[in-house]
């Protein structure tokens, strides 16, 4: 992107039949939404003045063929779907799930295009939305093979204060033990704490292992995971510079407060970690994924098709989600940005303590 | 007991090296908790003073030899130890573990002898207390084998307003897929069911199932339990007149708020009921053992070796642990006096609205 240019978010509708416009309109309601980024809808325009008429919204937007007809200060949207799509509010349908994935295939070829700089997704059915092309049980999975440049992701789950991450998410819980590995958690710990630093601007984050065992574990008499993966897993990470601790037995780390003591959780499944974050912080939660080279941010919230077009979803989650994607994204910015020229490093000789330095001495970096 | 008796609770002393006795103390420093209850410590005057000297409180107790000299408006003492047990605050011993393993038979053999009326045990150390005798999980399993009558138990969380049981409590993760079956959903249903009537009074209790997998299963996308063994579970006990509901995912679930729509909730395992019960309930939340013919409760925290003979363990989780022990018991009474002598039913004919009994009609009872 050009630094004059605003930042342009690419958010897709997500399920047709859920709250994703409802929460997309509510959100950009408030004009001053237009002052930090223009928003780009990926669409259809003809489905966004369905719910608008649904909802009884009085919102304007600016329905666009191409990237050339973006304009900053309006809510454009650009058409992905067929005319003929139904809307059916509440029910997952296939037309609904089809119309979920040709929005997201186009927000990807514009973001490899450079038209939008970052993405925010309204929640998709992940059942409706799996055909031949879509095989994945999530956006994140997706996002990995479409955007990941090779890079694997790392799925978080923030608000001002917290930040859960799962080590596995979107997994049975019978496949979860055999896939804590000692690779895993030391490739999720520092994706983590990368993430920590550079998205989240943390000189030197303190990371909380949770236990995959109740009472982590209790010293191997309610499981071996913590002793035989988890703990030399720390152990290797804290050796190689990561600030993290653990594994703490969820209920007790929750129920004492200690959690406010650190600035990243992971969590091992997807549950121990949402179930806690959601009760903290559903209505500000956020979804964003680490990892990857594109920004992307979701609400916490899901399709909630039992109250969709019923005009009461609350889209603090959403507006949430395209704060934090922007700035997570200026964050990113200026961390590569402070370190594109670094200066040359001088070395004081070690045990001299005349306080001289050594412009002799080798550059390490 | 007798009716004109005071309720005697029979309170263990737990890990000696813990906040055991600190917990107690400051409990029934309030003189308004010998009005409702006379309580019966099962440990040692010997490791009493040794807390209170190091705790610097003043508390008088009554340490008595037997039965006999018990007295109500005391804190009354048995001793159940050697006198050359020693104390290591902090620390988990072996000594200290058989010190709260004898507590435990002794309180046991007094409850079977009608001694006491019910339990309230203060949390041990569930790896040092392991001996040839006590080969148990925790307090659950061994009052199960030791005063069930062969009747199942389930554990049950609660404080005022929530209570969450889990199928299945102190199983490492691997083994709790497999240990989800129809007949240990049913039997913790109705064991709950039951519970939630008879010992917390409630007529017509609402009982919320959490799902296994994340997002539920999404429809077996993420794991089959719930279609092959959840809802199968829920539907032939809904048929069997327990009002159950679900199977929920259980992020969504709490963060929505949707669970104070119920008045229980079964989790599948440990981790999943107790890291949310504790976030909202750690200080006033009770650990009650459901299903036995004894009632037992138990503050919802650790022995918490790391503020050990501090003086600043928080007292309120064990305070309510003795309240709900108290409530429970005198429910259970009250449900049981009021069904002694039950009236002869008298049945109206179907289909007559002439408001005349059908004294022939036989009794279904």
């Amino acid at each position: 992107m050009s630094d004059r240019r605003k930042i342009r978010i690419g958010i897709t509708q997500g399920d047709i039949n859920g709250i994703g416009y409802e929460v997309i309109f509510k959100t950009f309601a408030t004009p001053e939404m237009f002052d930090i980024c223009t928003p780009v809808i990926y669409g259809s325009p003809k489905l966004a003045s369905y719910h608008r008429k649904a909802l009884e919204l009085d919102v304007a937007y600016n329905a666009v063929e191409n990237s050339e007809q973006i304009e900053d200060g309006k809510l454009n949207i650009i058409n992905c779907n067929n005319d003929e799509v139904h809307i059916d509010l509440g029910v997952a349908t296939k037309e609904g799930g089809l119309a979920a994935y040709e929005a997201l295939e186009r927000v990807v070829k514009d973001y490899q295009e450079s038209v939008i700089d970052l993405l925010v997704t309204a929640p998709i059915n992940k059942q409706s939305i799996q055909n031949n092309e879509f095989n994945f049980p999530g956006h994140t999975e997706y996002l990995q093979e479409r955007l990941g440049d090779g890079e694997k992701s790392l799925m978080i789950l923030c608000s001002n204060e917290l930040r859960f991450a799962v080590a596995t998410s979107h997994l049975p819980l019978r496949e979860v033990p055999a896939a804590i590995t000692p690779e895993l958690l030391e490739e999720k710990l520092k994706i983590f704490n990368k993430s920590l630093i550079e998205d989240f601007d943390i000189d030197a984050p303190k990371i909380a292992v949770l236990s995959l065992n109740p009472h982590a574990g209790d010293n191997g008499l309610l499981g071996k995971e913590e002793i035989e993966v988890i703990i030399p897993s720390i152990e290797k990470m804290s050796r190689e510079g990561i600030l993290c601790y653990g594994p703490f037995g969820v209920d007790g780390f929750m129920g004492s407060g200690k959690y406010t003591h650190f600035d990243g959780i992971l969590a091992m499944y997807h549950d121990q970690g949402l179930a806690p974050m959601k009760l903290l912080a559903m209505d500000d939660g956020v979804n964003f994924t680490a990892g990857l080279p594109v920004v992307r941010t979701s609400p916490a919230h899901g399709v909630a098709y039992d109250i969709a077009g019923k005009g009461i979803a609350n889209e603090n989650s959403f507006r949430q989600a395209i704060y934090a994607a922007i700035d997570i994204f200026r964050n990113r910015k200026n961390y590569n940005e402070a370190r594109r020229h670094p200066l040359r490093k001088l070395y004081f000789e070690k045990r001299d303590d005349s306080n001289r330095l050594n412009l002799q001495q080798e550059d390490k970096e």
